[in-house]
């Protein structure tokens, strides 16, 4: 693979990731939209599907990496780091593309969302204090755009993202034993969408499963550039655990890979 | 495959498509029906294993576009149009087909709807004067049929379904560079139904994803035609929007793909 | 195959069939589950996935067939008449014991409910004397074991049984044509599958999507032999209804196939 | 394959298997989880996804067995019990290390769900006591490791747990039926993940479907250890139940195995 094929690749594939991902997130979460409180089990699904479109539609040029911790584990398994900054740049720049698309489709949903929100008590008037707090700090939408933890704490919160990451990343890089000359590949797209699916249900309930540099820091730098009235902060203060994170995640699964399987 | 084949074939496959994706709005929104408000998530499965069923049947006939726009980008992409005009008229057929059998399968359904419907108010009834001036525009078993913008906006609309056909268009037109020469076609066929699953999930909240011209053009005449009492109008003055927006959408990916992938 | 094979994998398969479609309705339906009020999509992803284990469980043995609907149509596709009636009683053989296998499963929640039943009125007070009605003609647990329709009327039952059951044996005659010669029969599994749970989604609504005479009336004979407390009627005068429709409904499809994929 | 690659693989895989089986289990019941209250579907499909990405990921090593009913089953096909020993420890330890990946990766969870508990009635006040008198049987955050019966019977329970291994068992052992020559191993994964949601839908509504002495024994060992606040009893118990009926259940499907498909 060229590097320009790389670099095509994982920018048309990691902006299909984040349409579709940061799409189910503002499906579910903004007003005028049919699929309000459709609930965690679209929201994992469509996460999912994100995965599957995505990586059959890039893997034909790229290999479909679309995550900066797959990358970082291919390189320590393969001990080449040739490409490493082709792949991670392509990520990143997907990601902001990704995100600009998800605020395209849903622009009329943003608008009435942040412009018209209830501010008297309803139903659940008696945690209006606690969701203004958690919202002075994380705007009101960036739940669209990047993960956040319901727990603040930072060694918490990165243990269940690095967690999250070993479980990704041994699911990638045992493909190749699977695969290995059965032509299977597109059945890999496939698995590793429903091995997504089954991290957010199972491993996403602390932190929002970012388990992926791009896919957080992409959208999140997209939040605070986009004009967005009443968007509320970009918590940049959390923005490193979901960076960091999935790296060390990655590192560990590719010493177990490396220990246990090579 | 031979002109009679295509047509044949397109025009059980959108029949099939229309019958199972249209029944499972009936099924989700009429009276009567044992999935009545089974959700959002209910709708989106159902409309992608109406593709795979779609999908798979007609594959051996016709090559399974069951869309307009597919069959525009596969012309951009191959530089042949001669089988255009028969794939889309087999489309249009099938579609207004299976809109029919809707009808024929839920008869007692939309019976039950129309004429025995809630007027005063319930928990809901503060939105009663929003509803009725919805339902003036678009009949009140029209979505059953066809799709409609949340909030309405030609240049929104026509955006969500354009982005919307791009990731459907580029995913299809990329299945021959992932299933080249392993015969995978029958897995194409399920991963193009998770697809769009995925883009309804995602990209659904809008607009409702038609994606498809005669997905929508073909049941908006058949409730056009049919002696339901009280349907209400069909929304004509939506009408191009689901079949503009998904031929541009179409064009741009066709374009994505030659640049990058040939 | 020959005929012992036959009559013992669809014996076995349709139990396994029966038993975890059964075993769904059981789980969402009665007191004391789990999944008590899972919901719609509980239902049909749980049949679908009861298609999927007795299909890959039995056809190693029989083809799993499973239905006898699906037994009549390749009887008139491939003219060979002369395995139906082995096929026939391995199915109904087969759903009764799966029946019985429910009943062993869910027996304690099977008395939960029928023992200790709401009689006076609660938020759904108002239609107790619907239900009542109901349940004298169609006993409270016979949704564990048969078909019945929402709204009562044989022509239109009928119809919707009928379409329903070409859909599904459609996808299935047309299996040879997709997995002609790559050996993904495995696949054809799943596929039929995920059809059936589209089928459920989308025709499920008007009348439970039998679509498969022995699904039906082995549960029905099970139910009206087994010894539950207060179980109520079988409601035999809509008995003949999914098995006729399945019937009709294969044999149209089978006409299709002939004509148009042969 | 090496004792030492079988030992370790099981561990791995089970490890997996319980990490996000048990996860998915405390996303839905703790306190501060995303996923709190997603349902019964999101538990059945998590539990799923836990099993395909188990088993993709430790094939390569062991097999995947992960399950000591499944060894047993196998060990009776083959006659050959010379790594029964090794698997059965290996998936005892990997069961163990992955209910503590649980609490490691949901501890703020645990923290807030056992020291800030309900205590005065709310909208379920009046279940409070039954609520109670469970509890003090087994622990309030016990069954995110450990399966329990929702009417305490043990014939009955040992009944239900027989025949959901039954289920899974045929379908394992029949699988090297389907995929002979074929090389579609990788799409076993994903069908038994399958054939594990169905048996969850189908038959987890009385007993929450152990099927697998390790998945039950291990984590409940561990919740004996952790020192969690107000944990509650481990419910010893029941503990033999979801051991002795899935090797039951295997032993029974072996010989169905052995007599109808071998």
């Amino acid at each position: 693979m060229s590097s320009s094929d790389i670099f095509i690749g994982e920018t048309i594939g990691t902006a299909i990731l984040i349409l579709l991902g940061g799409g189910v997130c503002a499906a579910v979460t903004l007003k005028a939209s049919k699929a309000r409180n459709a609930g965690w089990l679209a929201i994992t699904f469509g996460w999912g599907f994100a995965v599957l479109t995505a990586v059959y539609t890039s893997a034909p040029l790229s290999g479909a990496h679309l995550n900066p911790a797959v990358t970082l584990a291919l390189a320590i398994k393969d001990g080449d780091w040739s490409h490493v900054p082709v792949y991670w740049g392509g990520q990143l720049l997907g990601a902001m593309i990704g995100a600009t698309l998800v605020w395209v489709a849903y622009y009329g949903q943003f608008h009435a969302h942040l412009t018209d929100r209830e501010i008297v008590g309803g139903p659940g008037a008696q945690d209006t204090k606690a969701v203004e707090a958690q919202e002075a700090q994380a705007g009101p939408v960036l739940g669209v755009f990047s993960t956040g933890p319901e727990i603040r704490n930072a060694v918490l919160n990165l243990a269940t993202e690095i967690i999250g990451t070993i479980v990704l990343v041994l699911a990638v890089l045992t493909q190749g034993l699977n695969d290995k000359g059965n032509g299977l590949g597109t059945l890999g797209a496939l698995i590793t969408a429903f091995v997504v699916v089954g991290i957010g249900l199972s491993l996403g309930g602390p932190t929002g499963y970012a388990i992926n540099p791009a896919r957080d820091l992409g959208p999140r730098i997209v939040h605070a550039l986009l004009p967005l009235p009443n968007k509320g902060g970009s918590d940049w203060g959390y923005a490193w655990v979901p960076v960091v994170g999935p790296l060390v995640g990655a590192a560990i699964a590719a010493g177990i890979y490396n220990v246990a399987f090579a």
